[in-house]
């Protein structure tokens, strides 16, 4: 049998278990054209709170008693694609359960390790910091780029690649211990944790320049606080605003625009598919400074499909110490 | 004798009169390097509001007792510098006064005709809708594009580059005798009054792909409307915030950034002196459309250096229809 985790009710604000269903199916079959993929790691992200909601976004929401849209890493059970045979590893937007059937073409054959990293570092995540950063950010080396949610999944990327591109890097995270990883394991040159500290404080010592570069993902007041802080011609690429996902009315997050005009300032919002021709170019060199150590991760695993709608509802609470990924195999 | 009119007190809100006062000082003399102007005309502009508040902004503020920042065009009647002669008509930041020494090297002459022009089309006014519509705006053949104090100095000359780039325009002015305006003397192929209609439901209309590239003069309500109605890869050009400018507290433009991530689209400030170097290019540009008719204006003119203060606060009740202009000789 396949268990899945399918969407139960719409969530109002912050999503609750209730809001899921736990069901088991069963195993489907592949059809001409399909492979069957057994999941070994599904993936637990901030974007699948938009497609649980009917609110008009760049891809189509999920109806009621849909499987949960997620990313999977898998083997490869049953083929009647020619491209794949049983036991390759391959990544897709499989769902929130054990087995999936996918059209082949809509499959990624994988072969880095450890297999979790194609939702990571080797997968959209690190795609996602790597667009964001490079094409929408711009950095120099040099100036100073600060990192919102710098301690989850695509900030911690974010916050080395920028080392990497020469950058002075500031993380903002919230508590002690993502604080610590900040510093100790993504190698920023300054944290500032958003619950315990004035965020606008510590960013005019950490930044006395002010802030070249901005990768939001999380908006709100910490937003508003480093908007505050902007070096001339900064740039501002929104990646996500995890702290407005579960709001009904959005908390305005910058006050009037006409900072932009003293600042000469731009704010991007950007999707990491629109970048899809250029995927090959950031894959290599993703894995390249992989393996040579310039690039690290930490991974926050829970084990069973059961538990993805809980891993979901703690990353709105913050309590991810890294990549969350869901185990099942 | 000089007329003069200086800042007596920091506009609090609304600029009164009383904040400003007129006196009368000997006409200054030129030292060596040194030029005497008599200004014939001198400007009247939204951005002159920013000078008279300390909040920090691109430039310094005005003290209390300063003659008001302005530019303004008018004729050599004593020069101190090789490079000018009595009768040249040249344009500088002279203030609000009927006299001006200035060093020669701020001055720029001016052969333009009529002398009006250097403080609008052929000026930085001119200049401010070239480089903010062309450069930040980017604006494509067939795209929509919306301008936002679309019948004011800057607004009026975007809506008329956008058409000669070969764009759908769409103007967004308040009131029937500058929503006139827009359709007759500027050719904008829609115009939508804030005041009597519903920005947000017209534009619809008038936009039915959504907006492409969104010039915003005003802030505020109207721009929160058309950022409803943004095409994918839209770019917001900000260039002023006019119905903000006298708010104490900034009244929130937008709402979470969420919608640039959904719309892939960015907002930027600028401002037209980091321009400087491709002055001369725009300058030809808009000479040869102005001469062949491709471009035209409207001049909002007082008399009388006194008059000054009453045309400034008319800016922020949209009673300018053009380009605000003092006439002193």
């Amino acid at each position: 049998m396949n268990r899945r985790v399918t969407l139960a009710a719409r969530p109002e604000g912050e999503p609750r278990e209730s809001d899921f269903s736990l069901d088991e199916a069963p195993v489907p079959e592949p059809g001409a054209g399909e492979v069957l993929v057994r999941s070994h790691y599904v993936s637990v992200d901030p974007y699948q709170r938009g497609r649980m909601s009917e609110a008009r976004s760049y891809a189509a929401p999920l109806q009621l008693g849909d499987v949960v849209t997620a990313q999977a890493v898998g083997e490869v059970v049953e083929s009647r694609d020619g491209r794949f045979s049983p036991g390759d590893v391959v990544v897709g937007q499989l769902g929130w359960q054990e087995y999936a059937v996918a059209r082949g073409g809509t499959l990624r054959p994988f072969t880095g390790t450890p297999i979790t990293t194609a939702l990571h570092l080797l997968g959209t995540t690190g795609l996602t910091a790597y667009f964001g950063l490079f094409d929408v950010g711009c950095p120099k080396p040099g100036e100073t780029v600060v990192v919102s949610g710098a301690a989850g999944a695509v900030g911690s990327i974010v916050g080395q690649l920028a080392r990497i591109a020469g950058c002075r890097t500031v993380g903002i995270a919230g508590g002690p211990q993502k604080v610590a990883d900040l510093l100790d394991v993504y190698g920023y040159d300054a944290a500032i944790d958003y619950r315990s500290q004035d965020v606008a404080a510590e960013l005019k010592a950490a930044a006395p320049d002010g802030v070249d570069v901005y990768f939001d993902n999380v908006g709100g007041p910490v937003t508003l606080a480093v908007l505050r802080r902007l070096a001339v011609g900064a740039r501002i690429a929104v990646c996500g605003q995890i702290s407005q996902y579960n709001d009904t009315e959005p908390t305005p997050t910058i006050p009037g625009l006409g900072f932009l005009i003293v600042y000469r300032a731009r704010v991007e919002g950007f999707l990491v598919t629109d970048y899809a021709h250029r995927f090959p170019e950031a894959e290599r060199r993703l894995a390249r400074w992989l393996a040579d150590g310039e690039l690290t991760y930490r991974e926050h695993i829970v084990e069973g499909i059961e538990h993805a709608p809980a891993a979901f509802m703690g990353l709105f609470r913050g309590e991810n110490r890294g990549k969350a990924l869901v185990k099942l195999v």
